[in-house]
């Protein structure tokens, strides 16, 4: 195996990934790295092998510019909510790049494949949905393997990017993500270079044999930073 | 980089990767790796930056057999559901590793973490549930570069686990891993393997700009295998 091989090394591109909004150049993708992207998606584990999710590439000017302009409301309707601090430290972070990504995925989920005895989730009904995200997932990683940038857009009504795709019932969508060549990624995430909030440390998430309320150190751990 | 480093390439792993039940072999896992593991999990995006996911590592034979037992329950009341063919296919199909396998992880849901203005997360209330499937994909992919099988428990009610481990309200379990060294991994499904299921043609999970309908090529691929 060559050096190339070695680029995409698992653990050097779960700590490099990061949830992009600026870095976006806009220049195209290799169409050989968006097969091995949603070979990647379609290859995660899913409940009773129903591989329930499905893919929409969007190009279309017109549909990002839709979507944007629906996202922008919404991002509104968050700021409304806070309180004048945090919308101060809201209104520095941009929170996508609908139009500046060249590629955008949207990957939705299908409650009806291999339905009605779906092996697995008889007994817990969000278990098809969980499997969505593992494909997300490995989307992710992969596209980054690519050397692209990732980033998940979560400021929709399902509804709506329903109606502007062609979604049908019962068919929900999952997710919005830009896709695209990078200038480069950030070490740190944007949400905590914008002093909006800080990484938990990995042992507050750790518990042994049975639930610890870890939760007194993680409120000091978890104030927001300068 | 030596040719250890490339036995962690993404891709390899992305596709070796399998739900394991009958190849663990109750051997101990290295601590390292252990902390490799979650540490790769705890590096998944999150909404908000909010990392809502914990990890209750389970070493104990008694929760095992508990979690065991109650598994078994569920798996005849799937089985009850079933029609007769469905159901011969099923008693030959391992549903879990619980017992045989040396560590089990069940990793949980926090939907207070960072609330209540959970960036990203106002539109869409499952957002949280994403993160920490995401996550859950880290730490399968990560277990899996280092030699270890993982097999998602999903036959299970939240309020037994919840109760089994101590897990307060609004913490939501969201999966039982079994997690450990095997003797390998099998190179197709093992519910395809069973002929439950076949795997779906990549092709038919991918659309262009809007939601076309590939229902009918989908029910002619889908039929179960002989």
């Amino acid at each position: 195996m060559d050096i190339t091989t070695c680029s995409t090394d698992l653990y050097q591109i779960i700590h490099r990934r990061r949830d992009v909004r600026a870095q976006f150049t806009g220049a195209a993708l290799v169409a050989d790295s968006i097969t091995r992207i949603l070979t990647a998606a379609h290859a995660a584990p899913s409940v009773g092998l129903t591989q329930p999710w499905d893919f929409i590439l969007i190009e279309a000017a017109a549909t990002k510019h839709e979507f944007w302009h629906h996202v922008t409301e919404e991002r509104a309707a968050f700021a409304a909510v806070l309180d004048a601090e945090r919308a101060a430290r809201f209104s520095d972070i941009k929170i996508e790049g609908i139009l500046e990504s060249s590629l955008s995925i949207v990957v939705t989920y299908d409650p009806d494949r291999g339905a009605p005895a779906v092996l697995g989730r008889h007994a817990i009904a969000d278990a098809g949905l969980y499997s969505v995200c593992l494909a997300i997932e490995n989307l992710w990683l992969a596209a980054t393997a690519e050397g692209y940038g990732v980033g998940w857009v979560s400021f929709y009504r399902e509804p709506f990017l329903r109606q502007l795709l062609g979604i049908p019932e019962p068919i929900r969508p999952v997710a919005w993500l830009c896709i695209g060549p990078v200038t480069h990624l950030e070490e740190r995430p944007d949400l905590e270079r914008h002093g909006w909030r800080t990484r938990r440390a990995l042992d507050t998430a750790i518990h042994y044999e049975r639930w610890t309320d870890h939760a007194q150190s993680e409120r000091a751990e978890q104030s927001s930073v300068q």
